[in-house]
């Protein structure tokens, strides 16, 4: 079963024109991803590509919302690669929850359209396991300056 | 013993004189509620009542916190339609774990004082089982300008 | 086996210098841990030593980063002597998730220079069993006017 399963989730990603980022190495005393049970925990994700972020600074009603879930899509795509780190890509059937955080002036309050970047990607490349639950909220600020930050919890088969 | 049960939550709800809200419908793709093994992991519950917020904007040192306390307690009534969605009301048996995000503009500092209102609520209506651990933090803003968000990890039989 | 580990997780914080402090005693609705399955789950910890903060207020960029690592490994400590109040300190195996919460004002951007605080004493006391998943962010406010909040996910044996 697992090879299928396997070609199936890489063909997914393939018809969908998504190549798989290299994972970011762990650093410090935290890794990007670790297993537990039938879940695959991964950390909190920036919308880094090819070591840059996409996206910075916190967002307000003027911005670019498109940009915004774009840089979530990102941040999910990392996080996915992350999660290949702890566990076969083809053992990882589905998403869990997802934590995002928004980094907002106090008067930006599409935090939801900004997630869904991420959740609709996680529908595509995953189908109804990809449905999760989720949690959207506005924060001043995050690390190196990102403009999205996103927590996953994915899993794995037998879940 | 599911018959027992269902009608006790039931009966204690009603002895409680309350009623449990219609679940929001599944929106975007994320959906309220997902059921993962002994848990039902709950999407971020905005404080609404019949499609409207009951409290809207960033709290500040000068807000009513009765009126914030019950916002959190409605957030927990409608995570608790949309956990039954998920499980048969009648297999809950308790709450794991609140994540309380409340606006706060920077001088406000009684997050926990606002949380509150979900923990009490929830062992008023689970006793025992439904004494949680709990984050409460404050955010600039949540989605549509709502003042709080609540997330919710209720338990279910055999957890 | 359980003696020995036991014996183990003291010696080793005997050996980091390390006391562990009284865990706080819970308030209102809520716990400070609870145990499920082969976690327990820790409330959102303050860094509160003697029923005192050692740090509060948002940072910025000029602020001490040593005082704010020193209030996130508070925040740990806290969080351990919580967890021995859901499970014998010798069942503690290890650290599975932590989520950082740093009170910030917009223009700072290390809230994971400061929750390195936390997750390198996780790895010291713990070794490979405390490399742990985090989500590092922002907020503006936190309970009690303190600058940082740790919640965390300890794993025990049989994990």
């Amino acid at each position: 079963m697992r090879p299928s399963l396997h070609r199936m989730l890489r063909q997914r990603l393939a018809s969908l024109g998504i190549t798989l980022p290299a994972a970011t190495k762990p650093v410090a005393a935290y890794v990007p991803a670790r297993r537990h049970g039938d879940l695959v925990y991964v950390s909190g994700q920036l919308p880094l590509l090819d070591g840059a972020l996409v996206l910075s600074r916190a967002l307000g009603p003027e911005s670019d919302l498109e940009a915004a879930r774009g840089a979530m899509a990102r941040c999910f795509l990392n996080g996915l690669a992350a999660a290949a780190l702890a566990a076969d890509l083809d053992e990882i059937t589905g998403v869990l929850r997802l934590g995002a955080f928004v980094a907002s002036r106090p008067e930006f309050t599409d935090q939801h359209k900004v997630a869904n970047g991420a959740s609709e990607l996680a529908q595509q490349i995953f189908g109804d396991a990809g449905v999760h639950v989720r949690a959207a909220v506005g924060v001043p600020s995050l690390p190196l300056g990102a403009a999205v930050e996103l927590e996953i919890l994915f899993t794995l088969k037998g879940a």
